[in-house]
């Protein structure tokens, strides 16, 4: 079985994707609808486009802070605030953290973004519920509100429009969106690791423990994770590609087959480009800021077909992989019970939770 | 790994292709290029068209046979004669067979296709190479080279075009093709039974020696075997979906997933009408006749994308499901290999070959 889901790996990269490079390709125009719904949607296959949004007036006003800061005046936005940049990520391989998420007016939260040193929490505006046609709406022109041969291609309007503007600490882990996404840089560059659904045994997706950052009276404006109550549980990626150099060997040991498989696909989304991730690929983001200190991007979702490839990926997904993640769910599961039972639903995240280490002899 | 897949078969039905009938979508005119592209090939979906070729000379000129007859007066054509009407089909669970063809002038081959009382062979007017557009040239404009609609989908001109003019007694055993396929309906009806390739385990497909009908000095005009040489295996499907009635529980027990499965879906092609037939989709086609006493078809084959879809069955068709037909690959090797090793590479289709039966006893 793990020899055929290796083939596939490589199968799908021969088919389709290209095999004899980790890059993606590249167009230099917006593709016409059916170019785009045939090389790309259909296939499940990556681009990166330019020329497409370079009659955006966003391209030259958004990059210029106090431009935003005044449109955006009497506007308060959805504020995420981690300690280390990463929200939605598996956190000490035992809890799924997601951020502390504050509506703060829009001058406070881009402060929060601009002042990274001496910062108790990394703050990233941004929220994936369509906050840019809700709490953004003052922006509206500056942008389109859809991409037209995307939306033809596709069939529907956008689903959801967001914004992010964030700094260099900020770092999205590995997951999939049910969506077929347009990503269009505005300011800075966007690092992205992408890998096709085929790989998904490679991503070690477990069901952890969802906790969420708070502040609470004693932490002295240091966030702490809280358990969610009820308790939930939401299968996530630990895989973390750029572990520091220390922890490298131990990484590729836990996680051999993202490590020691197929490279990723790498793409670097410049202003003015338009990556089209397609639906279920696997990403993990990183970003550089522009001259005005951040990164700014805005993202299309557009709803995906729920087709054969779909039934083909939960197919997959079902199957076991031989190759099994130290500390499995159900050790996972266990401390955060006991966590809970012992009433213990408030931890730290330096320290507080156990360590791997500690499963292992649990 | 059989509760997934069976799961997989179920799925595919409930999320694209409807689960709760067996009939296909039917369009009432042609679709526009995206929306073919989008709703059809990209999901691989079948549908039925109607009013797409209502302007072909072709529907009222073939039908009848004395036009035909008139402008194909000084063509030859390639005619496929079987015992029984079945051309690459599996006999006696034991031997892949293919058609005897001959190139015969237009109206003789005609005239076998007419004359289903007291033959000793079915003659069917068939060869899938791109017949129509090189044997029956002189029909050409009649009909319209490409499908306008189809070939923007697809992004490129059809591969190959083939004419089928047959009769009641004419079947084509289950089988699928690597091409999108369109296929026409000029006369009569052709009565489709179509499994998506997710269902590939319920084929039963195993490695058969091939071999194909000859006319033998000894044989008094009777088509007799003959094991292709050197030794050839070809991969095809033995399920009967039409036992007949004394037949039926010895088939259902050899072929319990196709009989107990869901319902193939089932649809009826007639006259005028367009069959989007996916790519990889398996497919069973009998036929019954319009006016003229014949069943005319004419079906265009566009390359398919061999993309994440592609990649998907082969890794599906690669696993092994449980139930297994009695007779393996094997077993049916070790036969054919005996007969070549006594030098009896010729059999007749009645009783020479191996019964299942003996085959049990082997």
């Amino acid at each position: 079985m793990e020899e055929k889901i290796e083939r596939l790996w490589n199968e799908v990269r021969e088919l389709s994707l290209g095999s004899n490079s980790n890059a993606i390709e590249t167009l230099p125009s917006p593709p016409s609808p059916i170019h785009f719904l045939r090389d790309f949607v259909s296939k499940n296959k990556p681009c990166l486009i330019s020329n497409a949004v370079a009659h955006w007036p966003a391209l030259s006003l958004w990059p210029d802070l106090s431009y935003l800061s005044t449109v955006l005046s009497n506007t308060s936005v959805s504020l995420h605030l981690t300690p280390d940049g990463r929200a939605d990520s598996v956190v000490n391989d035992s809890l799924f953290a997601s951020a502390h998420v504050e509506c703060v007016p829009f001058t406070r939260a881009i402060d929060l973004v601009l002042n990274t040193t001496n910062a108790q929490s990394v703050a990233y505006l941004q929220q994936q519920n369509d906050c840019f046609r809700t709490e953004y709406n003052e922006l509206a022109g500056d942008s389109d509100p859809h991409l037209p041969w995307a939306t033809e291609a596709i069939g529907s309007l956008p689903e959801a429009v967001n914004l992010w503007i964030g700094n260099h600490k900020s770092e999205t882990c590995f997951h999939k969106d049910h969506y077929e996404n347009l990503y269009v840089v505005v300011s800075g560059e966007k690092h992205f690791l992408l890998l096709p659904p085929t790989d998904v045994h490679r991503m070690y997706i477990r069901d952890y423990p969802a906790a969420h950052y708070i502040y609470s009276k004693e932490s002295e404006g240091q966030l702490k994770l809280e358990m969610e109550e009820p308790l939930r549980y939401v299968p996530w990626s630990s895989v973390n590609p750029y572990p520091c150099p220390e922890d490298r060997q131990k990484e590729v040991a836990k996680y051999p087959l993202y490590f020691n498989g197929p490279d990723p696909f790498k793409c670097t989304v410049k202003a003015g480009q338009v990556l089209y991730l397609p639906s279920m690929w696997f990403h993990h983001v990183r970003q550089s800021p522009g001259d005005g200190g951040c990164t700014i991007a805005l993202n299309y979702w557009y709803d995906m077909q729920f087709d054969i490839k779909y039934a083909y990926f939960n197919f997959l997904e079902s199957l076991p992989f031989g190759s099994r993640l130290i500390g499995t769910n159900c050790e996972v599961s266990d401390v955060s019970r006991r966590k809970l039972r012992d009433g213990c639903n408030s931890v730290s995240i330096m320290g507080a939770v156990e360590s791997n280490e500690d499963y292992e002899n649990d």
